[in-house]
């Protein structure tokens, strides 16, 4: 009776301290993507575009995403609870605040001092999704649907052991171009949020770091649409890789735990991602 | 006699799942390239310019190229059937329709609901190949030839045993490099199409999608030189390769099975790219 | 007592050629960086911006960086002595003196032979970090202790054998891109400079080969931030990736040596990033 | 007798043989560098820059010279001998002349069919190499000696199995970075040939093409500069590298058989390139 209680409190110990390395290499993770990623575009605005363009913040995005693979992929835990969506909500805050106070002066020389939301000096659009003007909701809503879909999609078939497959420590460069992919062919429309602890935790920041409650308001309460767009493409990028591929894999060549370690490593990409 | 013909029929249901099985992943990766690749001309055409450049477009047809290898490089059946055409063509039709969707709102609000194939506010070539204003037929099937025969030549080096050879799980990369080296010295005549079913399945679906019968009769019915070019170059690139080199390697290193499963793949990265 | 003697003698021959060894692959390392980063600035300074822009400037870095790391990482003495210090401080000064020699004639047509540190004309900063005029010391300060972090956080993730980890002999292109991320996303304050020798070298040789003076007292006296900020940025890099990740890994799964050399790989590759 | 004739007739067949089969392939790869190569160049000019800019011009090298190494890089024959100068040369002439050909609307269309080697519409500059107008030969001469030392040592690091070195199959990709390298970083004073017969070759095509014996005059006879400077400079650069790390190597490690192959495969990757 003694043995099993100690055996019980062993493992709910070895849980509880999976879960804690878990949260902070998912915090750190997208604290960085964000850092990179949001960074790209800070750099870009606040030079109002002598020191950066569409394309650099493409790289910003692709190597933001490669190196947060690098720093939380090898991490598997693997539990599908809120701790982990907590992490990266936490990353992705404070990465946002920390491209602020990295660029605090740049930031008030090219303000003012104001901190718009909309009109020609507006930097809320450095940490999150905005859409162009000619955007519906429902096109934007099916904008991510679509890029989140590709993205889940081609991690996949570059995890995929039975498929080519990126070469082992080469995933996080793979999956970073998907998102150079994406963002030259999908960032028109609302450019390309596709995740959304990425989106919501730097707009979160911004809401209380002084643009204001117009962060949620804005262009029709457009922020649900990276949160929830996101969420629907990823299970059909899923869905669409397993009826075309994986299901016509022929029998399996690896053993059972290898396929459960590769499936623990192919969440903690895509939540990355 | 029963035991003769079970084994037929069970032989002809692993040839029919093969086939399917590759229709599958052969459209799903055509349908990812065009995606990304005319996503990426979407995006530059639709902004006029200000979220996209030359080199975003090779970009997105090199990144595209990558991931349709990573989706469907793997699926070795090697049938030179017209399924596999079809299934391309079909991939291409699709891809350019989602990009048609993914930007519907941005088409309209660029064209006023006209789709014009000629003229300043042209969106045809955004999913098919059309000449520059110098390129005479002549010199454009040349083009073509050319553009295609140096992508087979270094798809066979990059994937040759006996060579150098890219590493396992790298060949993607290295193939999508090769449509980038071809899109910045070879882009300027027609845009190098290089590849029957991508340039003709979304000419064919802008002509039943509202820009009509002109994407055929077009510069003097151009249409027909990026289907039947890249099939002269390609044989004319897989010729050189075998005689300059492949001729000339020493005696066979592999087994015959590895060869023949080479041979597959080769022939799956190809029609791919 | 004699073979005691010849013991201690040939340990310190062997101390005194692996000191040499790494003196002289540092030099060779940073004076490569210097080369190709200072170079890229010079480029495009001295052409006007007709043949580079902020984006070959950031590949000058990364691969400046990829070939320092291609070139001396591999020399491992890991002694952390002052010699080290001073080969990479003589090779980055080494590195601008070339690049100077390289385009003197360029320098020459350009300047009108007035070698200025501040003005429309002026030359400086193709060698070393002058802040942005919306910079604060205090701003300045932080910025190279957060570019600083995420740089060593990024190696040791690179690194690290029970994270993800890069591929043996790909580290040095993926140490390069954290380079390239830095650059595109930190770089508007005052250039990124992220490592004290690098700044500090070619700075010391600006003032000597005709600068003046005002290299050092330009900016309120900002050469010393790139130097004391990356100092402190490294400790702190390696101090969150030690509390986010490496205290959490699982018991050790490499041999002590491997795990020595390991740590003089990673000492070597931070020193030359 | 007899034995011993047979066998030497054998040996200078297989001679014979070794020297055809790098002979075509040396031919090969340079003709698909200079093809990229000097093809992106012609885009760039030809398009007046609207589908080409100075990044994509180091690209096309960049990959012209990766395909290149993976056309060729396998070929091990290792003979110094003119054959190979010669095949490396007819392979640039070659090359020159696809690109006139894949252009040749264009080149009629952008010069009225005069083909100017200086003035606003030269285009003796797509195919060799011209000094910029502020370049004295002096500076010229020292330009190319350290464009390609550093090209050399760069390829002896990548190389070199006793340092970290590049992944088997990666080199061509880690060897093309190097030409991006010295692209952004040392093409202002005249565009990096840094190899006689990629410089060379083009030349003579154009003088014999309609551009004339101007192309040799033209720049106080500019043309042997990046012939004589290159020869020097792989010197210097493998010289320094041989002293500054190689040296230092300790005992090795590899098989002498191992060695020499390794030795050959540099000989023809540092041709290559």
């Amino acid at each position: 009776m003694e043995i099993e209680n100690k055996r019980k409190l062993k493992e709910r110990c070895a849980l509880r301290r999976n879960i804690t390395k878990e949260f902070l290499a998912e915090f750190l993770g997208t604290f960085v993507l964000i850092l990179f990623g949001c960074g790209s575009v800070a750099q870009t605005v606040l030079s109002r575009g002598t020191q950066g363009e569409t394309l650099t913040i493409h790289i910003g995005f692709t190597l933001g995403v490669m190196m947060a693979v690098y720093i939380a992929g090898g991490v598997s835990g693997a539990h599908v609870n809120p701790a982990v969506s907590l992490a990266m909500f936490l990353g992705a805050f404070a990465g946002a605040a920390v491209v602020f106070g990295l660029y605090y002066d740049a930031f008030m020389d090219y303000t003012g001092g104001v901190l718009a939301v909309t009109g020609s000096n507006a930097t809320a659009s450095i940490f999150a999704s905005y859409p162009a003007k000619h955007l519906s909701i429902l096109n934007g809503f099916i904008d991510q649907v679509i890029a989140t879909g590709c993205l889940v999609m081609c991690i996949l078939a570059i995890l995929d052991g039975k498929n080519i497959g990126a070469p082992k420590g080469m995933e996080p460069l793979a999956i970073g171009l998907i998102i150079m992919a994406i963002g030259v062919s999908m960032g028109l429309n609302c450019g390309y949020p596709i995740n959304p602890a990425r989106d919501l935790g730097p707009r979160l920041f911004t809401a209380v770091a002084g643009w204001g409650r117009e962060v949620f308001s804005a262009s029709g309460h457009w922020w649900w649409i990276p949160v929830a767009g996101p969420m629907v493409g990823g299970v059909v990028g899923a869905v669409v890789y397993l009826l075309f591929i994986e299901l016509h894999h022929g029998e399996p060549e690896k053993h059972q735990e290898e396929e459960e370690n590769s499936a623990k490593d192919k969440y903690e990409m895509i939540t990355m991602s």
